[in-house]
C-alpha cells in the first residue's frame, strides 16, 4: 500500500498502488538509503498504463504538430522550474555533480525545444505527392500520396549514466512523443527520485496543455516484473532503451519472441576506437594525452562514447606514453554512478590486468587507486588483442586498453572491430587523405567519425547520428541522439485515390500548413 | 559436374560447379520437366560470392551515383534486348501468360531506371550539415556533416509469384545496388531459367560499366543448404525476401541468431481488407461485384496485394452477392505458378469451405471447379470470423472471404485484424469523412489505404508504401516498392570536424554534387 515512505508509478493522470519494493535509492558516495522505498507497479498497473496509452494513441497522434510542440515546450518549462530539486535528488541518487545534473538538465530542455521546433514546421513527416494520371498508357496513374506516421504506443527504459538526457523526459521520449506516440517510461532503479520530479513535470505539462490521459506514464519495477511485461504487451509497439549489453540483449529477444515481432532501440556497448597517426604524435605527444585523458576521466568514464580503445603504432608515442602514466598516476578515483556499477568496474579493470600479454601503463597512486572510479591504462599487441575476445569487450568507467602495431596491423584490425558509437582518428590531413581505406574501414563500424576530437560530448543536431552497427546499437539504422531519431517511431503510410478534403493537412494539394514535400520525385519548398 | 544438361550458380563473374541438384524447373500447366537441372551451389560458393560481394563493397559504394546510375541503366537495356528469351522461358516455367512478362520486364526496367535517376540526381542520401560554432557558449558547437552510407552486401531471394519484379533484378536488388550494395541473390526454384537469363543480362552490364567483380552473385539451391547459410554469413548486413510467412519468419530467426543480428526487410503475409460502405452498394452493386472479381482473380490471384477479405455491413448487397455468384460460378479455373502453389491453394480453400460457419456464396461450376486455380467465395459472421484465427490467414490464390456484421461489428473488428499491406474502402465522400475512426484504424494496420479502388496494381513510384506491420512484413517501417525502398539498405554516418576536402562530395561546403540539403535544420535548394 502506499504511504508517505514509498513511491508508486505515475499511471496516466493517477499514482498506482504498488506491490512490492522495486529497490530504494541509495546515497552515491556513502551508500546510505535515501526515503521514500519505490514499490513496484503491479501487473494490472502495467496494463493499466499501456492501455491508457493504447487508448491516448488515436488521439494523440491526430493532434496537430503545433500542439505536440506546445507539449514539448511546456515539458521543457516545467523541467526548468524544478532544476533545483532536480540537482538537489540527482546528486544524492548518482553522485553526479550539481554542474552536471543542471547541465543535463539543460541539455534535456533544449532536445525538447528542438524537436518541438521541428514539429511546429512540420516538414519532417516526409511528405510525397505523386497526382493521378487518368491518360497514362498503357496503365492509367493513380493518385499516391504518402506520409510518416507514428507506430503507437513506445516503451522507453531510463539509463544509469544519464538521469535526465537519456531518462524519462530523454532523447526517446522527446522523439516519441514528437512523432505522435504515447509513451511509458520505466524508471531506473538508481535515481527513482529524480525519475519521480521529472514525470511530475510531464504530467503537470500535459494538463496544462490537454494532452488525452495514457499519454505519459512512468513505471517502478525491475526488468522482469515490469520491463519485460512492458515489452510484450500487444499495444507497446516500439522500445527504446539505452543500457548494458545483457539488458538490451534481453529485451531484443522477448520483443522478437512476440506474435507481432516490434523494433528495439537498445543503445548497449561500445569501446570507441582512437587510432592515432604518426603526424598526430608530432603536433604534441603530451597535449595529446592531456587531451585524450581529459575525454577518458570525464564524468568517470560513465559515458557510452568513452574512449576505450586506442590504436598506436608501434615504435612511437613515448612522451605521450609517458604522460599518460604520470597523469593517471596522479589521478583521484572519482565517485561512480551506482555500487553495481564500481563493482563491475573492479572486476572488469581486474580482468584486463590479468590477461596474457596485457600490460600495466598507469593506474592511481592514490590510497584506493586499484579501487572503484580510479582511472587505469593498459597496453597490448596488435596480435594479443585479436586473439582475446575479453579486450574488445567495453569496460564501463574510466579504464582504456592502447592497441600497438604497425600502421598496416591497424589498418587490417578495423575490419574485425565489433560495431561501434564512434571511432576517431588523429592526424594531419595529409594522413587522412593518404589512409582513405582506414576512414572508409571506420565509417564501415560506426555512427561517428571523429578527426583531431575525442568521442565525448554528443551534439545535440539534426546531423548527428549516435547510433551505430550492432553491438554499439540493436539498430545500426537509427540515431538516439538528435532530431533523426524521430525516424525511430513512424513508418511511411500511402493513400491512394483519397478525396483533398479527406488527406491529412500535410498531403492537401493547397499544402495549407507550408511544408516542403516531394511532387513526383521533385523537392519543392512551401508555396 | 558442369555439362550442357544442368545450369550452375554465379559466382562474381565466373559459373560455379555445382553439387547435388537443387530442382528442375516444370512445365506450370503440364508438369513436363524442363531442361536443364540447376546444381545447387556447394558451401565453398556460398562462400565464395558472399566473399566477393564484400570485397567488392568498399569499391562499389564509393562510385558516384552517376556509375551506379549508368550501372542501373545498363541492366535494363540488357534486360530489354532478353524480352523474348525471359517471356518464352517464364511462360514455361510459370504458366504466366506472355503479356504479362512482357509487362513485368517493361516495369523491372521502369524501376532500375527510376532509381537511375534517383542516385544521378543524388539529393535521396539526406545530407545534412552543421557548421562549427567555436565561439558558442558555454560549449563551442563542432563541425558535424552526416548522410546516408550503404549498409554492405545484401542477400535478395527471389519471389515464386514475380519472376522479374520481384526476383533477380528486382525491386529489392534495384535498391541495395542503388544504395551502394553488392548483391548475392538466391534463386527461387519454380524459375531457375528466367533467373539465368536475368543474371547474365546482370552480368553483361556490370562488365560493361565496369563494376568490381562481385558485385553481383547468383545462387541455386534450397533454404537450409543455400538461403540460410548466406543470411548467416558475417559479411551479409541484410536480407530482402517475398514469400511466405513460413519462409520469411525463418530467415528472420536466422538473422537474428547471428553474432550480429541483422535487418530482414520480408513481405510475408496479408488478406487486403475491403471495407464496403452502403453508399458504395447504393452507387450500383453489380458494377461494384464486377471490379472487385476482376481484381480478386487477376493473375489466378496470385498477389501480395490480392483482396481475400471483404466486409460487408449486415442486411445489404444482395445484388452485389448474387452477381458475385454469378461470375464465380462461370468462371474457369486458371492455371498457378507451381504444383507447390496449386496444392496449397486447394487445401486452404478445402479448410475455409470446412470451417464452423463459413457458408460458400459461390464456386466456380466448370468441371475443374474445386481444384487448383478456381476462384471460391465464402462469407462468414463477424462474431465468428473474431473466433477463429484460420479464417484471417491468407489463401494465396483467388479466393476470398466476405465477413457480415453491423458497420458498428466492423469497425470494431479493423483493430483485431493482423497487420497489412493495403487496406481499402468503398464509399461516398461524404461516409469517408463520417468514418474518420475507421479509416484511422485501417491506417493504423497497412502501409497502402485505398479509397474506391481496388489493391493490385502497385504503382512504382516516389510515394508508394508496400509495406505494412508484422505479418504483412517483418519490418514495417519500410516499403519494397518505389524508390522509399531505398531507405532499406542504409544507414546515416555523421563525419564530425573533417577537412573540407577529405568529405564526400555530397557533404563538402562548395555542394559540387548540387544536391538538396539540410544545413542547420534549414533545408535548402542546390546553389
Amino acid at each position: 500500500m502506499k504511504s508517505p515512505l514509498t513511491g508508486t508509478s505515475v499511471i496516466g493522470y493517477s499514482r498506482g498502488q504498488g506491490e512490492t519494493p522495486a529497490g530504494q535509492a541509495v546515497h552515491a558516495s556513502s551508500g546510505a538509503k535515501l526515503e521514500p522505498i519505490y514499490l513496484s507497479a503491479t501487473p494490472e498497473e502495467v496494463d493499466q498504463a499501456v492501455e491508457l496509452a493504447a487508448t491516448a494513441s488515436p488521439l494523440y497522434s491526430k493532434l496537430t504538430g503545433k500542439e505536440r510542440g506546445a507539449f514539448l515546450r511546456a515539458i521543457a518549462a516545467e523541467l526548468e522550474a524544478v532544476v533545483d530539486d532536480i540537482a538537489e535528488r540527482g546528486t544524492l541518487e548518482t553522485g553526479l555533480p550539481d554542474a552536471r545534473l543542471r547541465g543535463e538538465t539543460g541539455r534535456t530542455t533544449g532536445q525538447l525545444r528542438l524537436f518541438a521546433a521541428l514539429v511546429e514546421e512540420g516538414s519532417w513527416v516526409d511528405a510525397r505527392i505523386e497526382r493521378a494520371q487518368p491518360e497514362r498508357q498503357p496503365l492509367p496513374k493513380v493518385d499516391i500520396r504518402s506520409m510518416l506516421k507514428p507506430l503507437g504506443p513506445v516503451a522507453v527504459f531510463c539509463a544509469s549514466n544519464f538521469p535526465l538526457a537519456f531518462s524519462v523526459a530523454g532523447g526517446d521520449t522527446a522523439a516519441a512523443l514528437s512523432a505522435g506516440c504515447p509513451v511509458v517510461v520505466i524508471a531506473h532503479h538508481a535515481h527513482p527520485g529524480v525519475a519521480e520530479i521529472v514525470a511530475q513535470a510531464i504530467l503537470r505539462a500535459a494538463l496544462a496543455t490537454g494532452m488525452p490521459e495514457g499519454v505519459f506514464s512512468l513505471l517502478y519495477g525491475g526488468g522482469p516484473a515490469v520491463g519485460i511485461p512492458v515489452v510484450q504487451h500487444p499495444a507497446i509497439q516500439a522500445v527504446g532503451f539505452t543500457g548494458s549489453r545483457h539488458g538490451g540483449t534481453a529485451l531484443m529477444a522477448a520483443a522478437a519472441s512476440r506474435p507481432q515481432p516490434i523494433p528495439v532501440y537498445a543503445e548497449m556497448s561500445s569501446v570507441n576506437p582512437v587510432v592515432i597517426l604518426p603526424g598526430a604524435l608530432e603536433r604534441g605527444e603530451a597535449a595529446l594525452a592531456e587531451a585524450f585523458f581529459n575525454s577518458l576521466v570525464l564524468g568517470v568514464g560513465q559515458f557510452c562514447t568513452n574512449p576505450g580503445l586506442v590504436f598506436l603504432p608501434d615504435g612511437m608515442g613515448l612522451v605521450f606514453l609517458d604522460r599518460l602514466k604520470q597523469l593517471v598516476g596522479t589521478s583521484m578515483p572519482g565517485v561512480m554512478l551506482s555500487e553495481g556499477v564500481a563493482q563491475a568496474y573492479v572486476d572488469a579493470v581486474d580482468a584486463f590486468a590479468n590477461s596474457e600479454g596485457v600490460e600495466t601503463v598507469g593506474r592511481s597512486a592514490a590510497p584506493n587507486g586499484t579501487g572503484p572510479g580510479a582511472a587505469a591504462i593498459f597496453s597490448v599487441s596488435v596480435r594479443r588483442f585479436l586473439e582475446d575476445d575479453l579486450l574488445q569487450s567495453e569496460i564501463f568507467g574510466p579504464a582504456a586498453l592502447i592497441v600497438r602495431g604497425s600502421l598496416a596491423e591497424i589498418e587490417a584490425t578495423i575490419p574485425e572491430l565489433e560495431g561501434q558509437l564512434t571511432a576517431t582518428i588523429h592526424g594531419t590531413e595529409a594522413e587522412l587523405a593518404h589512409h582513405s581505406a582506414l576512414v572508409a574501414a571506420l565509417a564501415n563500424k560506426a555512427g561517428r567519425v571523429i578527426f583531431n576530437g575525442f568521442p565525448t560530448g554528443v551534439e545535440v543536431c539534426h546531423a548527428m547520428v549516435h547510433g551505430g552497427p550492432y553491438p554499439a546499437t540493436s539498430d545500426g539504422r537509427s540515431t538516439s541522439v538528435g532530431t533523426m531519431s524521430i525516424q525511430r517511431f513512424v513508418r511511411a503510410v500511402c493513400y491512394q485515390s483519397f478525396p483533398d478534403a479527406i488527406l491529412a493537412p500535410e498531403l492537401q494539394d493547397a499544402n495549407p500548413l507550408g511544408i516542403w514535400r516531394t511532387e513526383e520525385g521533385k523537392r519543392l519548398p512551401p508555396p
